[in-house]
């Protein structure tokens, strides 16, 4: 692997070659040599030689995509001098995300360093909330007045444009900085250069606003497949852009999110290995303990059906398979439904068509799954009472598992609560319930004489 | 909303109105609005006239983003004449993603209409496997050669990139196509006009070949914050790009499907509501037999423990809550571990360190259930003995749960299959044996006095 070539490299005092190396490594590649590094306890002083040894151009960018981890260690061996040439040299968003990152003590430093353009802006942006658009914000893009010629603009986008996030895009703002319109390199390039700015740009602006949420803010992306969203205030004006690849990590973090919530989790923010025992088990036991409590809702029944069990025990060797079967059935029709309410491909106005889909897949399903159980109880055990008894609350419980597993999570959109609440564990608890009331139900109706 | 707004319009024949309408949207939004009005079944003449309406430079566009049910019923709607208009006005990828949703009879007179250029082209991408870097391909990139100055470069750009996808990056090819670097427009527009490409190109290109997995692919850019990715055959020449909001589509269905089979269901293509009943149906029922199947295997452990749930009811009662809990840790650890791999954070050679961990997080979260158990039995029914038994099965059944929950799917990936298969329910039916087995075990031997 090429980190172990590095330190090898390293160990052995070869800088020119580790220079020669990591110049034609792309920063994140690097970015991950250095945090292995870091992992395998190395001494500081090598990871610092190490970071020193970086071209300048790509420092800032490196340091950018390493784990705040690794950023601590380094910013603790770092002269000031070295730090303020990173930090001055870093988008405005990776620095906004170092701050959040950092203790107390290392961001008074951090602050004390910037320069105080710098600083007032880092404050400014940290007042956004963190599920905000404004929190993904940067203010790294170039924007045009509508008077300008197109000739001119691209002495304004070469002028502005060495340090700028992205400039593909142009944002054409009037004179109070409202944000008026947008126009692409592709239109400039393709464009007269005698004609006005305003004259070619698209007024039609898919923008954001500061307190959107991230999260639907991400999804315009891939709806309309961009690669940078203005961001307005109230006012209508241009505070920054966020670029794509936020928006994918923003994309990617809410469906860990998901997953983690489904799972009857508390989400976390740190990557698994990172996070540490206490914290993991936290994250787990409240949940634990809100479905142990309500399964014993589930045990109390059995208990009061205790006469019938003693009087037929064969009957308590169906329930992990009744059980299981709502449980999964249930799971099935929630993920569909938590997930298609994610991606917007259903809505709550949906509702009675979801559960008229469903309430057909399950009589499909069930009905199947019943026969299979009818003809082996009867095979088996010769009982008939007891086989159909099986049979009709297996096709009840799969009835009810997937109507709760459609309407719960649609009833959780309404109530503006996370749909993903709505999954597996919840789920299985009531359907649990719902399973043996009806089996004992039943029995106690079919089979009252046997009693 | 806008749809309405639309169809009152057009029923009214305020066709003049209609256009000035829908030259303001936004393409996505125009296609999403032709199809409510598919939805609401609207005469086709209503459908066919809307889209005549659209400006002739982004119907082409709008078309591509519309559902494959609408596009098939545009495609037999219009005349030959429009539709190879729009047929060589969309993109190579879109393209090739319509003749893929298309029936036979109608790709063949598609590929008819098409120019043999295109025709070749659409033939050649077929070709490749649906699930490889290929399938994504689009062929609107511009490339250079390495000998251009920087200013004869934007001549290329001008004159090629109108009907490119991305003209932010170029790519540099030799002679022979082979890819030897990428500058981007950034880059040409800083440099002297007077430099060669060749010079400035950055010739450490990450790359995709075109059989590389999509799911692969697309990780590349969410790891590099790339916005697009060139392709490159086995001989290393390049053959298309790949853009960043495919790759964005990629992701997501991949996270859907990791949902879906999580929940044990075969994957689906369409979306929720589109996919027919019987589909939704075959897709679920054939894990739900598996897995009934195997919960068969607790009930029958069940079965083998009569003797003892008639000396002891009470037992029975305790049962749902250990099955619970024991999947709910289960799936706990398993969607952690799945996330952790899909995501690239854990890999493998981690299984130990992902499992001493779990195990650690399974003491502590069941030594506090165990304790809560424990009280409540004693309290509620005097019975240390029984009040032990549960306490214990509980502990070892949250230690297996979490145990399995993380080494199932670290095995899954070692063996080459999809972790994803080892979540909720299959996990489930495993530790509902493992726990009904440790609890009559303790029973048996604690409680037989009382058997």
């Amino acid at each position: 692997m090429i980190q172990e070539e590095l330190l090898t490299l390293l160990r052995n005092k070869q800088y020119g070659a580790v220079k020669t190396l990591v110049q034609d490594m792309n920063e994140v590649d690097v970015a991950e040599a250095i945090e292995e590094i870091f992992e395998e306890n190395e001494e500081p002083e090598t990871l610092l030689r190490l970071f020193r040894l970086l071209p300048k151009e790509t420092a800032a960018e490196t340091f950018a995509y390493m784990h705040s981890d690794v950023q601590q260690k380094l910013v603790e061996l770092l002269s000031d001098n070295e730090l303020s040439y990173i930090l001055d040299d870093m988008y405005l968003d990776d620095y906004v995300d170092l701050i959040e990152e950092m203790p107390a003590n290392v961001v008074k430093r951090l602050l004390q360093i910037s320069s105080p353009e710098n600083r007032k802006l880092i404050n400014e942006y940290l007042r956004y909330p963190e599920d905000s658009a404004g929190s993904l914000m940067t203010n790294e893009y170039v924007y045009l007045k509508p008077r300008l010629k197109v000739s001119q603009a691209f002495d304004v986008i070469r002028k502005t444009g060495i340090d700028k996030e992205t400039i593909y895009t142009s944002y054409v703002i009037s004179g109070d900085r409202k944000l008026e319109g947008v126009v692409t390199i592709r239109e400039l390039l393709l464009a007269d250069p005698n004609m006005l700015v305003g004259d070619i740009m698209n007024t039609n602006v898919i923008r954001a606003h500061t307190l959107d949420d991230k999260e639907e803010v991400a999804k315009l992306f891939s709806k309309y497949d961009m690669i940078s969203l203005p961001v307005v205030d109230n006012e209508e004006r241009l505070v920054g852009i966020i670029t794509v690849d936020d928006a994918v990590d923003v994309l990617q973090e809410e469906n860990t999110e998901d997953f983690e919530k489904m799972a009857g989790m508390a989400p976390s923010e740190e990557e698994y290995l990172k996070t540490p025992i206490w914290k993991l088990a936290k994250n787990r036991i409240v949940w634990l303990v809100i479905l142990m409590l309500s399964s014993m809702i589930t045990g109390a029944m059995l208990e009061h059906f205790e006469a019938a069990i003693a009087a037929i025990p064969l009957l308590v060797s169906f329930i992990p398979m009744l059980m299981d079967t709502g449980g999964n059935s249930g799971t099935q029709a929630s993920t569909m439904v938590i997930r298609g309410l994610a991606l917007d491909e259903i809505e709550p106005k949906d509702s009675f068509r979801v559960w008229f889909k469903e309430i057909r897949v399950a009589l499909l399903v069930s009905g199947g799954l019943a026969l299979i159980n009818f003809a082996r109880i009867v095979i088996q055990y010769h009982d008939v009472a007891v086989a159909a008894i099986v049979s009709l609350t297996l096709i009840a419980t799969v009835c009810i598992a997937k109507s709760l597993g459609c309407l719960l999570p649609m009833l959780a959109k309404k109530l503006k609560l996370d749909p993903a609440l709505m999954a597996t564990p919840i789920l299985t608890t009531v359907t649990d319930a719902a399973s043996v009331l009806v089996y004992f139900s039943l029995t106690m109706n079919i089979l009252a004489d046997r009693l």
